[in-house]
């Protein structure tokens, strides 16, 4: 076999979570990243709109905000993956629903057979009838749920068998996601407990011999006062987060952890990482971008 | 007159605050700056060590750590410099050390004739009797005083008069402070009479005819529970800053706004940034480092 080939996509897509944070969070988290000879791609994504009045002037599109503009990202993302053809993707994101074509192209090159762990606070398993913002949406998508339209862009199948969570807080969960997790019977590994080892999704990947997998790494299943760079740590929040929605309880450590045991157990054909919503380095710089000796 | 000649300088000293995160913050203040043609250089400084058992084995030189280490990047500062023969400077720094020599050479480059702006929660006047970390010292130097070895390195002369503080907050100032701050008649614009407007710094640069000006933004001068890059910040403190030292209660805004009123009102030949302390660009690097198919 010749050497495999790893792709880093940069993939800026802030529509689906409707924060114009997202496209600065991808880059910041692409050059954070270990320096490497890898292809780096960027996936088209138009720019959010610079005064807030239009920004906050958004209209829903059959439920979801900006969805023309989501699905011409997406076909575009396919288009750019298939022409690369690689054997591992890691994704620099954007909201949540940047991991949906990759894995779904991933999972088509390797016969319908890599799992999914989805580290995340949150169940991404919401449809238009319960919310506006498709990031929300992703892993009903992948599963044939979720909005129907972004759905129908798979081409490939997960077996749900195949499908963990880590990090997901169960409490406040609504019926709906309740419902969708029960009946698509999703294994859950708490935080509590991941907390010393990885052992629930190790036994997961050796029950279901999970040779391939992906793994979605929302960062907002990090404790939002340990880490700071989340929608769940906004220092001027228009709405009380944390009052209304579960927030995240696990460590760096403890993923950094997670993702090694799976990657020793597991061939890991794509990693995304998502939702880093670096608010200070944002407001560092506007404020730098106003003193008119750093823009000579 | 020629064009004028604006340098930018990374500037990445960590041995004047001990603390290891100063050369991200250095390079990430850079990155989210504004881009530019400038050219960029960088001061050598050594790399902090790696393994945590050596960093804290520090030993005092004659009363401050990294003495030699400190001296050497701030004379090779200056060769660099005056190699380049700018007429501005924007320093990416670094502790607030980083400060003294772009602006003593500014200050001699126009005649003793240069006031300084320091935007600052702390005074830094302490000496080598009062504190190890020489960043603490660095406006005692610029003045002739804090770290006799390191002061003597000045080559022009600041007028007291010329210099005043922003943003500085008097209670919890020690007696050494409070002396130094009165014998040289340094004028303070506290964090109260700044929130609204810049008149007692404006005041100032016309009563003293400042046209020219040197800006210190120490970034602890804002508050830490709105932006969180700094040392009162640090998710997992192993010392409790708050309880012991004074943090600052600035925002943003308001140190832009200050900055562009200077800005207007006198010729700005220096900008120098420190003390960018980014926690969580550095906890999330370092589990981006540990992930195997991001070392692929």
């Amino acid at each position: 076999m010749d050497k495999e080939k790893t792709i880093r996509i940069l993939y800026p897509q802030w529509q689906g979570g409707n924060n114009r944070l997202y496209p600065l969070g991808s880059k910041l988290l692409e050059w954070l990243a270990p320096e490497s000879k890898l292809k780096l791609i960027t996936i088209p994504v138009k720019e959010p709109p610079i005064s807030e009045k239009e920004f906050k002037q958004v209209k829903l599109e059959n439920g979801i905000v900006y969805r023309k503009d989501i699905i011409e990202s997406m076909i575009e993302a396919r288009k750019i993956i298939e022409n690369e053809n690689p054997d591992k993707i890691v994704v620099f994101g954007g909201d949540c629903l940047v991991s949906q074509i990759p894995f779904d192209w991933i999972n088509e090159k390797y016969n319908n057979n890599v799992g999914i762990l989805w580290l995340d606070t949150h169940p991404d398993v919401k449809t238009p009838n319960d919310y506006t913002n498709s990031h929300a949406m992703v892993l009903g998508n992948i599963l044939g749920e979720g909005d129907k339209e972004l759905s129908s862009l798979m081409k490939s199948k997960f077996s749900p068998k195949k499908v963990m969570y880590g990090g997901l807080v169960e409490k406040g969960l609504t019926d709906q996601e309740i419902d969708v997790i029960n009946r698509f019977k999703l294994r859950i590994a708490s935080p509590e407990s991941l907390k010393d080892n990885s052992e629930l999704i190790e036994n997961w990947i050796k029950d279901e011999n999970i040779t391939n997998i992906a793994i979605h790494l929302d960062l907002d299943v990090l404790n939002p006062d340990l880490f700071r760079a989340l929608l769940f740590a906004d220092p001027m929040p228009e709405f009380n987060w944390r009052e209304n929605v579960p927030f995240g309880k696990m460590t760096l450590n403890q993923i950094s952890r997670v993702i090694n045991d799976v990657s020793s157990k597991s061939n890991v054909v794509c990693l995304s990482i998502c939702e880093h919503l670096p608010y200070d380095a944002s407001n560092l710089q506007k404020m730098l971008a106003s003193i008119p000796i750093l823009n000579e």
